[in-house]
């Protein structure tokens, strides 16, 4: 199966080195929209200008998207989406409804097959909350993230004049998730839930009192959260904070039984030294299954609740059952 | 959707416990081979004799088997997928390709869609290793059970002269979970990897040194394992170790990028009041799979891993999309 990358920042670069991992999956090139001479690849994977992905859309069997929630993929799934099969990682989780009906259409329409939303949250978080919902009808379920960098409060925090640059670490409240992974269930405030921790490095001669003001006082990003700030340096930032680690955890808590008497707890965690690698890998297998259900004519928009486990997999369903059921 | 329930043991109460949390599943009847007068259901359910299953066919939408694997389930699965839609908890993992294919046969020849091996494991911890692996292609996987009452032990326990009763609880070792949980993907023994801790009551006069004896030597079940044995008496059996709680944890450790640089690790894990009022929650979930499976016409022998995860839900797409993923 021939894929193609468009986009080529860290989760581009991901998908291009997980393909090594899928000896099924072949990469045909990488597309970018900026001058194709300026960008190198890591393995060596050629690269296109965007506009040749109109002529060499049937030299791919798969596209997958590496462009952001925020601007790129709403107007690029769709477009892409009339023209070949896809694969994004749309994450604005209260537009999905939306996104979802305009790539549905151009899919359906043009005879296509489009995998929305993959990689860990929304993709294989969203799965678990799933399957622990439907095995624990009654109960509750919580989503813990980090400790990881969040790369749109790391941005966030970038936009405040007088910061040179930041990173931004998602913290859970150890006590809280102590109590949920109990089952006690209890209710907790977004305050309650998770802490942000930031690392700033400040423009020579810059206001930090007042840095730290707007950092916690931003609403929406931190207001609703104990936040830290911490001033270091430039070369502390690179040293210290270069890496993208992330993880989390998905919990639910839920009663069985006369007078719900028994008790259970379902918890999925990740742990992830490298965010954009982790999501490109769950992209890659995604892309198996759009590749495969296309072929058996089953177009239109999908999510990872939509796809048969066993079409993620290189595998046989024979050698699938035998292994690992 | 109309469920019966096959066989009215530990695993069959649940189901009749667990049904009233899923509203869209009616509960029909409960069949066994015992006589229907001697057999009082929990909920008020009626109870019909197993002949009764060929004239009521047609009153159910789905069977659910809960009888043993060892001497039920190969002969009843196959015989009842080529009279309706069945649904099973299978696990005997050595012999689920031959199960899978005599059912896939009687399911396919008379139009029925029959799920072997749904429960936990196998069953969602299969689903997770499955995930797993095609999330991190490089990497290892573990298995890890208990602190749990295996109901196979505790029988090969009973079965030895001298002893009346018997509790076993598998036990994963800590230090092996941690190493594994640290991403280290050690080697593992089956001694490192679980425990056994047996309770039992003796016959009074039997020779308790020969029955610890026996029960430490016994292969396949105990002589591969750091086994304890306890001695006390019907009461505090009764007392202490009325419950069947189980449970355990699916956890990969797995790289990516250059050199592989990067380390990852993802866990699944459960913590279950009861082993068989949470099974029979998973399989009323597959159970209302396989019925929708069926009406689309996707006949012939299932596991989880064909099955689209939104297949398992009483919520519409709609609805996972807006609220799970």
């Amino acid at each position: 199966m021939k894929i193609g990358i468009f986009g080529y920042g860290n989760l581009g670069r991901g998908v291009e080195l997980d393909a090594r991992l899928h000896p099924d999956l072949e990469l045909m090139g990488v597309f970018t929209r900026r001058d194709p001479a300026t960008v190198k690849t890591l393995t060596g994977v050629p690269v296109y200008a965007a506009k040749e992905l109109e002529t060499r859309a049937g030299e791919i069997d798969v596209l997958i998207l590496c462009g952001g929630s925020a601007s790129d993929l709403p107007e690029m799934t769709p477009a892409l989406a009339a023209k070949m099969n896809v694969v994004d990682s749309f994450d604005t989780h209260a537009r999905i409804p939306e996104h979802f009906a305009r790539v549905d259409e151009a899919a359906r329409g043009s005879g296509h097959t489009a995998l929305i939303s993959g990689g860990w949250d929304p993709g294989l978080f969203s799965l678990a909350r799933l399957y622990m919902n439907v095995a624990l009808p009654a109960g509750k379920d919580y989503t813990f993230w980090g400790r990881g960098v969040s790369q749109g409060h790391s941005d966030a925090i970038r936009r405040i004049p007088g910061v040179r640059d930041a990173r931004q670490y998602t913290i859970p409240v150890e006590d809280a998730v102590r109590r949920v992974r109990a089952g006690e269930n209890p209710e907790l405030t977004t305050r309650e839930k998770h802490t942000r921790e930031c690392w700033v490095v400040a423009e020579e001669g810059a206001d930090r009192a007042l840095i730290e003001k707007q950092i916690r006082e931003m609403p929406n990003y931190f207001a609703d959260y104990d936040t830290t700030v911490h001033f270091i340096s430039e070369e502390e930032l690179k040293r210290d904070h270069a890496g993208l680690p992330h993880g989390g955890s998905v919990i639910r808590g839920g009663t069985t039984g006369e007078g719900d008497q028994h008790r259970h707890v379902m918890e999925f965690s990740l742990k992830l030294d490298s965010n954009p690698e982790f999501t490109a890998s769950v992209l890659l297998a995604c892309a198996r299954a759009v590749g495969r259900m296309n072929r058996r004519g089953d177009c239109g928009c999908k999510t990872l609740f939509d796809v048969a486990p066993a079409d993620l997999s290189p595998l046989s369903p024979e050698e699938l059952r035998r292994r690992m059921l």
